[in-house]
């Protein structure tokens, strides 16, 4: 099924085309107006999308190592979202893999490419009013950077999740870390490949007192920050 | 400004879950019933998107040449969805190549990389609820063949643009056919490298008498093929 919008939330667009004063006096319909939108800026395909984005839409990338918990916390923060009515869309790394990104491996320029690919398609959720939430390993601080310049400015979240290596070692689902410490993986961060940790990321999840808070209590600090930064305002 | 579900849609999302009648009367919240998917599968990342879905969405797939109208075809077609409420998301080739695609060129495997990804990206797209409508050339078969078959069963739509070369020729708004001919631009579809029209495309779009029908009245024609196969259904 396909979202169906109340016919209040059509009417709701055209008030937020962001249209001159001009346009919006001249009396025309709101399929008029996105024409007149369209006739305005070619490249404005999806005129909707753009009429009803008053801000930009935030864009959370959750990073750390392996098995640190981003999927679940990803899971989490969209659950959250959406019992406030917002719509969201997780594009985790590891799902990617088997998907858009199935051509590339773990060497630097693989995993350059991968973000990069993320950043681009996190753009398009965004430019189609969803909150997108991107989970994945991307070790690189050039890399992260080169996504948070590619994005509209403050709408790129980063959110480290400063989880000991320990930790993530130590649950292991698919044994993994084992392989790697055994070399029979290469390239693997955390072991011989580095992670290198962020130094403006906007939220850092840590543990509190040696223990791991639950993943809602994490995720309503990630709801707080959007809060706070007026992204989950009912306008 | 994000997309707003009012609070009947989240329960609405309760009904539809397609979850197992025990699961159902087990009178769990929703937010439990997302848990209870997601522990169910845990790749099911997006659950309450799959939740939604009681079937796959459609993606329509725009192809012909250079200027045959697929963009302004997709522009309309996206409109009137939207007049009856349905979200949906243009994928326009285009523009995709200043973005996810701008590693991409116009030689025959650069062309097989630029749909695949396409219909990954498509795929996301339906599975976040939206109807995904991508408008682009890609002149090969094998390669749109391979993009249905990434797609779930009857969702990709591939929508043939049949219009005579010497019409979209005689468009050449951005004079890129002139330089084709000039032999300036090579492997230019139409010119110097094939399209192979599709032998099985679920909706071909042609000149009436010799005079294009005006893009309402063909977006017209693609609204009804996805009425007729139940995909505008308000459920």
């Amino acid at each position: 099924m396909s979202w169906t919008l109340p016919r209040e939330r059509l009417e709701e667009a055209s008030e937020h085309t962001g249209l001159s004063h001009h346009t919006k006096a001249s009396g025309l319909t709101l399929s008029q107006l996105t024409l007149h939108t369209q006739e305005e800026n070619h490249k404005n395909f999806n005129f909707f999308h753009y009429s009803l984005q008053s801000m930009h839409l935030p864009n959370a990338f959750f990073n750390s190592f392996l098995e640190s918990g981003k999927s679940t916390l990803a899971c989490s923060l969209s659950r959250e979202l959406h019992s406030k009515g917002k719509l969201s869309y997780i594009l985790d790394g590891d799902n990617l893999r088997h998907g858009l990104n199935k051509d590339l491996g773990f060497k630097a320029e693989d995993r350059t490419e991968n973000i990069r690919r993320v950043g681009e398609v996190a753009k398009l959720f965004a430019d189609a009013g969803l909150i997108c939430i991107a989970s994945l390993i991307s070790p690189y601080r050039k890399d992260r950077d080169a996504c948070r310049a590619m994005l509209p400015e403050a709408s790129f979240i980063e959110v480290f999740m400063n989880m000991p290596l320990e930790l993530c070692e130590s649950r292991d689902a698919k044994g993994l870390y084992k392989l790697a410490r055994a070399g029979k993986i290469k390239g693997f961060t955390g072991i011989d490949d580095p992670y290198e940790r962020p130094l403006n990321c906007e939220i850092e999840i840590e543990q509190k007192d040696g223990v791991c808070p639950k993943p809602a209590a994490l995720a309503g600090q990630v709801v707080s920050y959007l809060e706070e930064k007026g992204f989950l305002q009912v306008e």
